[in-house]
């Protein structure tokens, strides 16, 4: 079984796993307030596109705990606050977004008390994180058709039960095909600088038994050229409509490298990672991260250090290289005419 | 001034920078006997093509310091042994068994006692480091015309003064042109998973002045689809007749990835990389190091314990992704008809 990545505390606070620390130590972590929920999403606490929007989600609800005797008006504008705040953590991801979004519009449509709309919020929230884990499961059962018997599948990041409420994106039809007694092997992208992939991937396939083996990002290309990778399956930061995609760093060498070799290349997301407002992917905004995260490595400097460093988290992909994009309503090619938000 | 790699100790010892501790800490060690040069070389205090065949040859006199006395023989027999302990430290440069032949050869070559050969023989590895610091000069010298004003150069592992006897491969017209006050910036692959780039090659361009920025391995396709790189120049282990090449992990996949970009990709060697027995890349044996290389990063696990890691230190670019080579000998095109062992 997938580890469950969040839930909620018995107190109502936001539980989850803090991914800082795997693989060496599991730490769970109950977020009571706005400011813990910001704060671990900006710290990567939690992350994951999909994740960090059902956590945003269960996080503006647990910090509107207190604000349920509030009048109405003063409820409503505390939460566009504390969405604002939740919002403005990382810029790429557009789930984030989404669900804030349908979060407030709720609590406007909802009528009655602060108590009232408070009880819808958190309706809502478990809503976002339940769909969010069936769309997990259908991105799988549509991804699997993907996977011959044997597949050696390279993926990038972490995509699985760590980066959402369910199974996984990338990750979701690797563990369908596992669970149905198929045999599968996972090749996984260490993923610098935050090695996602050599610490929460491995350590999530480990876990639930699956073959996998870890390599550093740079070997995908002799991968490849040896024959080793039968398919690429990556997640999404966010889709425009025309299909380009951002992703983790590292996702438009991999298309390249898999378009050269004739690998097959899926972007494997739920339709919430959908920006419907965005005609391409020249206009999704890349978060750039600290140099620091580059020049360190668990804490110890691996330049010098007057070194410049650059280190934008995600890159984009366009449509062009993608064989296709496996959601939760089917493997499926641009224009898109939206995400979950336009339905 | 770019660092000084190698040099005899005053008492005949191999004087290296043990390059396993920068950029953290600059600590010279003096290899006294082959035992410990084939240590140094197997645990990458000292490192490079070139320089581990400078090494091997300086070992080989430090060594054999004490068998002056020995019969020639006797001193002859004990060469050869140390000299195949010496080349199985490391499989895939060429430099090493090019370095150590030429050592062996000439010992044979050279009539009177194990004295005189001895001397003969620290005569020779002298001219065996002084030829590799003037063919790196003359690399760099037909390597700068291919640098415009302003030029973007992208690297990948080092291949500067830290991994030959002079000012490096890769990095010598760079060199060059930041002598001639020239503008040029580097961006340095940091080059998991022993961080050659991170470690190195940033620690002695940003002691020669030289402007870099170092990025993860997986960020050089958003740079080059962004056009931030004008050429990229990597090094060489060992280059087949027909131009294929063996370089650091990762070589392949920028290769790959500059022709998709129609980015200049040449690979900067001195000719005694040229291995003339070799017909073609695929014969060239690929050392594959340690798991925990992957698995670790200062020492600190960064995967489960019990996860499988592919470690290949090197793959094989064809010929047909290269712009050109530039050696000592010029800008050249293949096939090779040999290096400096056949001259």
């Amino acid at each position: 079984m997938p580890i469950q990545a969040i839930s909620w505390s018995p107190s109502g606070a936001v539980r989850i796993i803090d991914q800082r620390a795997l693989p060496e130590a599991e730490i769970t972590r109950d977020l009571e307030s706005a400011e813990s929920v910001a704060d671990a999403i900006r710290q990567l606490q939690v992350r994951g596109a999909p994740l960090i929007g059902i956590a945003a989600a269960m996080g503006l609800v647990a910090a509107m705990r207190e604000q349920r005797t509030a009048p109405r008006a003063d409820f409503l504008a505390r939460a566009r606050e504390l969405a604002a705040l939740l919002g403005a953590t990382r810029p790429t991801a557009v789930n984030l977004r989404w669900a804030l979004a349908r979060m407030l519009r709720v609590a406007e449509e909802t009528p009655g008390e602060a108590g009232d709309v408070w009880e819808r919020l958190r309706l809502e929230a478990t809503a976002i994180w339940e769909e969010d884990r069936a769309m997990c499961r259908r991105i799988g059962e549509h991804g699997i058709t993907l996977l011959a018997e044997g597949a050696k599948v390279l993926t990038h990041c972490n995509t699985g039960a760590l980066a959402t409420g369910g199974i996984g994106t990338a990750l979701a039809p690797i563990y369908l095909a596992h669970d149905q007694g198929r045999k599968v092997h996972v090749y996984v992208d260490e993923t610098r600088p935050l090695l996602q992939g050599a610490r929460l991937t491995a350590w999530e396939l480990t876990h639930a038994g699956i073959p996998c083996t870890v390599i550093v990002d740079a070997a995908a290309g002799a991968l490849m050229r040896a024959a080793q990778v039968d398919v690429v399956f990556v997640g999404a930061d966010r889709i425009a409509r025309n299909g380009d995609f951002a992703n983790k760093i590292g996702t438009y060498s991999l298309a390249v490298l898999a378009l050269h070799h004739s690998v097959p290349f899926y972007c494997c997301a739920p339709s919430s990672t959908i920006d419907a407002s965005l005609a391409d992917g020249d206009a999704i905004p890349i978060e750039q991260r600290p140099a620091d995260e580059v020049k360190t490595v668990a804490g110890r400097p691996v330049t010098p250090a007057e070194a410049a460093a650059l280190n934008p988290a995600f890159d984009v992909t366009p449509a062009r290289y993608v064989t296709g994009f496996v959601t939760d309503r089917g493997i499926v090619q641009p224009p898109f005419s939206g995400g979950e938000s336009q339905s």
